[in-house]
């Protein structure tokens, strides 16, 4: 784990896309952040306090999270003189980017000079264990999608504030970096050796008590010929009770895949459903999350009524309207 | 590539079943073999003429490969005189263990002042790239098997030697340690990180003659929640042309996960099927093989008949009758 609170780094970041792990933080988990530090030129705000290394740690912070992405991933050198100070005044640093922080040598040289930890979140820390299959108490809900990037990890994060809000036990149970980053902890599991990914989604998602949820963040798609091996990993591995349908109902072709068209929902729940129950034979598809930024408000609500007229199932895009029939859908499980 | 011809070390293995990787290389590829080398008290035999490291240099070998398996994959104090000898020699080592021989300090030291090389084939070698899916050409044969260690390499080793017998163009292209090491290259799979399993299987698989069969070998099952992540990459990244169902008749219970049955064959072929017309939508199921060794003869051959009219396909046991009749399904694609 992570230590929280963080303080929040965006550098010199160009826009605020690029603070899109900062702002991830912010919106989900804004207790594990007390500000934001910005460099001269940073055109990125992510709405909190803006601190110097000093003021934050005053304010109890005991991480400096690299909240952004430039082009490349890549540690700039006009960010040096902030992390080799946030080392050497007590701070851990944690990073998602490519470039490691531990091959940055004079933020190794100065971790150790100071006994601070850097936390490079793609890289797994823990030996996962081969899986074994057996059956966890608790209840698990994962997303699974047409596609990569259409709105898994926000379906999860939405789901489990929901739960909290309602007082329902629940966790959000990263796969990726970003929700490592969220949380403070999670499995990387792009980057766990092949043999280890179901494994590590066991690991991730332990026992626990009966009426309490994981909401697992779902990576790739079963239709996405790159990266479907780590999909059914999570679904095998996860175990889940309930899956959710995610979509994205604009896109020309796969992600990164010209070649290659979306499966129709249909042919996602028949398939995920089908290789779920492998794992559990009470898995049930429980609802349809749908990524509808690029529709206007009349043709998302029109696409929505469609698709859950024809599926039988809640349809909704949780950011414009709320995980709560999501979660609903949930509590007879 | 693992410099070929070699020779098989068999050490002092217990008995023959120890000796497997050896086996494998003399039934497959015997002209990768001048010999073997045995330690005293060894109580296997591959059936190779008895060499001495100097009469096996003489004889033009050029890797000394460590055949043998003992009881959790360590390589014995008792090998290290023959294996540093090796690499004085000349030799390369080659070894599929889990014990590294880059993590014994002796056998780096040596092969370093020697200028030669340590193959531990369980580890890649390959900076792999994240898989396109872009369609390649030549034809290519994946056997999936209902479970683990039901004979999916050994039919592609079958299939791959019939084929080459009748003069057609045919390459076994291996994906575990055993694969490698008898045919000297291929991709360790999962030992492959996640982000790259299915890239590393299109690597392994490049465009190639359009009357050019690779007989891919398979890993884990789409059934087996331990590694159905590894299969799943070889079913997308393979864009196999054809499928072989793979079906070990008596199992209890699936291989290593005692809550867990084997699927129907029929749930197997259209799983996979349906799974591998993603990347390839042409994609057949051509055939099943049986590995039957736990049947009598009478056994064998009512149950190879009773599945070859229920399926309505050639059913067979590669290692009790031959891969011809799988070939001969594939000559139409």
């Amino acid at each position: 784990m992570i230590p929280t609170p963080y303080l929040l780094f965006l550098g010199d970041a160009p826009d605020q896309l690029a603070a899109k792990v900062a702002q991830g933080i912010k919106d989900w988990r804004p207790e594990n952040a007390v500000g934001q530090l910005r460099l001269p030129g940073c055109g990125a705000d992510v709405g909190l306090t803006d601190m110097t290394l000093e003021e934050a740690k005053e304010a109890g912070a005991q991480t400096l999270v690299i909240g952004v992405a430039n082009r490349g991933g890549v540690i700039s050198q006009a960010w040096k003189e902030v992390l080799v100070k946030a080392l050497e005044m007590g701070y851990d640093l944690a990073s998602g980017l490519h470039n490691l922080l531990r091959d940055e040598n004079d933020l190794v040289a100065a971790a150790k000079v100071n006994g601070r930890t850097l936390h490079d979140v793609r890289i797994p820390s823990v030996a996962y264990p081969i899986a074994n299959g057996v059956k966890r108490s608790g209840k698990r809900c994962l997303a699974v999608g047409t596609d990569c990037s259409v709105g898994k990890m926000y379906t999860g994060l939405a789901m489990d504030a929901e739960m909290r809000k309602r007082g329902m036990k629940s966790t959000f149970r990263p796969t990726g970096q970003t929700g490592i980053l969220i949380t403070g902890g999670g499995v990387p599991l792009d980057a766990v050796v092949a043999d280890f990914m179901a494994g590590a989604v066991e690991y991730l998602t332990p026992d626990n008590d009966d009426d309490h949820w994981d909401h697992i963040e779902g990576q790739g798609s079963l239709y996405h010929v790159s990266y479907s091996g780590v999909t059914m990993a999570l679904v095998h591995g996860g175990q889940p009770d309930a899956l959710v349908l995610s979509h994205e109902p604009t896109r020309a072709h796969m992600r990164g895949l010209p070649d290659y068209q979306q499966p129709s929902l249909e042919d996602l729940r028949d398939t995920a459903l089908a290789m779920a129950r492998v794992a559990n034979p009470a898995c049930q598809v429980i609802g349809i999350s749908v990524n509808t930024q690029h529709l206007s408000e009349d043709e998302a609500t029109a696409y929505l009524k469609e698709v859950e007229d024809r599926m039988g199932l809640p349809t909704v895009d949780p950011f414009r309207h709320g995980a709560g029939r999501l979660v609903d859908a949930l509590e007879g499980l």
